[in-house]
């Protein structure tokens, strides 16, 4: 793989992931382009104590362009877009409408109570482009694309950790239109956190407690041991990697994929693991897609040990999941989901396992 | 107010609250119903400590039914609905598609791992009917029905929480089918939980601290007087309530209604602080759905002290949260937030605070 670094017109960094090590890459950005934003605010809510980002000016990112103006395709004599290049394989640039970013601040604004303390949003985001084109998606990558973006992945992940302001660095992509996704050419996102988020809190506060309880076990690897000894709600599992459905699942169709062999964060998977994980999480996501014979609408979101904390009790992890459990049915975050934070799940576990593991996987 | 309490075919709770105390309430509900569906199951996910509802039963529930056949509206000779009276100010009764209920539990159909203990999702789902008109909505009943609301939530809360297995008794409205809305009759709901919610925990432990630091001061009482003080973020306020836009709110348009005097739960408020909440609610009401000169979807939920833990850190609140960000944009809960719990809002607080303010509140 061979990494090519350049600036966007505005200054924003961009990177050429490419799997021919003689690949050049020297396209300039020739677009007239206002400067980034100021870097987005992070507010403390006393009431939970969680940070929240406001990011003012994301309100005018680009909403569902039409294909001919998607600015995640490679550009064109006739048309710039965010890659200047003609042509490329894997590209990730900062977001232009970032929620964590390094620029200057954006503090002074209001008058806020000093139990509500605030700070500069930093941290990075990026978008991740899977392919060039711009009609495929996740599930239609080749095995050997899928290898490109986890060194990718790995690899920004490595990168970002060297932020100092950086805590947790969290991989993800959306997709669908009923998730909220802006932009249709396949891409992913990289937002790297200068905060633990709620839910590793949770996770490691949980992992602690079991390692307290049972003389230092690790909490992940047991629930894995027990959800491929039980089988029943496996879906697909190989030499390195099994796919299951938690038992407590909170989403109609909820699939976590995990490495054989404990690992804290992306960049320290085997070069073994990494071949061995796209056949596998294809074959999800298309048993996905086939549950009902529509592309799925959903959320993949790898789960990994923060830069300073917790590295002993972390355990990579994807999570996968999809907000819908019918065909012309949604799962809604309404007020027990939202508001509580208690999820009802329409659909038993074990049930959601038996759909995938019969679904159309071609 | 007169109560009147009686059973639906399905042997199903139904109370009348009449605002006349001459009410006579004994229709006979003369369908054929099926019983009721087993209790679902409730499993705890070890990796966040959380519990989940399995209420697989729920697939099948009632959705989007046209006018004509809305099960909420009072039934009529030619149409029997949830409702056997021909008439009602506000009813509550047994949803027929609980998460959360006392009948025979589920329990016995899969094997599931010692880390995810399983029991029954013990507690009540209750529907709230506001009112007989299938075409009103919160908005537009008049303040003495909001009052007659308040009570008759007031009153659920004290009956709900005599239940042994009760912790917790969540009133709230989810509105408008972008947030999942499957009936449109205006109608809230009560779950009574048979654990404390995650943000109740989270809010608890956060008063807690709070206390602690500060030789035993009330954090909601401290962020309310700040806010109060602040002014920027008060949308109205009246002698005994305010509605705010938190300083670090999740949601594009979210608003905070709670009363001066530090009160624990629904039962405990005044009659004049009943008698005052119904004015300003409707009036934060209004100025929502004047925003864009549309109906916002929203979910409109009361935090109030659990039933045995934490009531002196507890302070009664509505939490009202849109996630309509813009006339045709919806927020939506994608990966950082669905999958870590980290919100980013596109509208600084302040700036929706004016905007509520300067919106068309008639």
């Amino acid at each position: 793989m061979k990494r090519t670094a350049t600036r966007l017109a505005d200054s924003r960094e961009l990177i050429y992931y490419d799997e021919r090590d003689d690949a050049v890459r020297d396209a300039v950005d020739r677009r007239e382009l206002p400067p980034p934003p100021a870097t987005p605010q992070l507010r403390h809510d006393p009431l939970t104590d969680e940070w929240v980002a406001v990011a003012a000016h994301r309100q005018s990112r680009t909403f569902l362009p039409p294909a001919n103006e998607c600015p995640l395709c490679p550009s064109t004599p006739d048309r710039l877009t965010e890659i200047p290049d003609t042509d490329y394989d894997v590209v990730v640039f900062e977001n232009r409408f970032p929620s964590f970013s390094q620029r200057d601040a954006w503090l002074d604004i209001v008058t806020l109570p000093a139990l509500n303390p605030i700070r500069a949003a930093q941290g990075r985001c990026e978008v991740v482009c899977f392919t060039a084109d711009h009609d495929a998606s996740f599930a239609t990558l080749t095995p050997g694309r899928v290898r490109t973006v986890l060194d990718v992945l790995a690899d920004r992940t490595a990168t970002l950790a060297t932020i100092p302001e950086v805590e947790q660095v969290f991989c993800f992509e959306n997709r669908g239109i009923e998730i909220g996704v802006t932009l249709h050419h396949p891409h992913g996102q990289i937002y790297a956190y200068p905060f633990l988020a709620p839910r590793t809190r949770a996770m490691l506060a949980a992992a602690r407690a079991h390692a307290d309880r049972t003389g230092g076990r690790h909490l992940f690897a047991d629930v894995l041991a027990a959800e491929r000894s039980a089988g029943e709600r496996v879906v697909v599992s190989n030499e390195h990697w099994t796919a299951f459905v938690p038992a407590a699942a909170r989403w109609p169709f909820e699939v976590i994929v995990a490495p054989h062999r404990p690992a804290a964060d992306l960049p320290s998977l085997t070069d073994e693991e990494r071949d061995a994980f796209g056949p596998l999480y294809l074959e999800v996501l298309r048993r996905l897609d086939g549950l009902f014979g529509v592309p799925m609408p959903y959320v993949s979101a790898w789960h990994q040990a923060p830069v300073r904390t917790g590295r002993d009790l972390s355990y990579l992890h994807l999570q996968l999941f999809s907000i819908r459990r019918a065909p012309g049915k949604l799962k809604y975050l309404a007020g027990s989901e939202s508001a509580m934070g208690v999820f009802v799940n329409d659909i038993a576990p074990e049930h959601a396992a038996r759909l995938l593991r019969e679904a159309d996987a071609t």
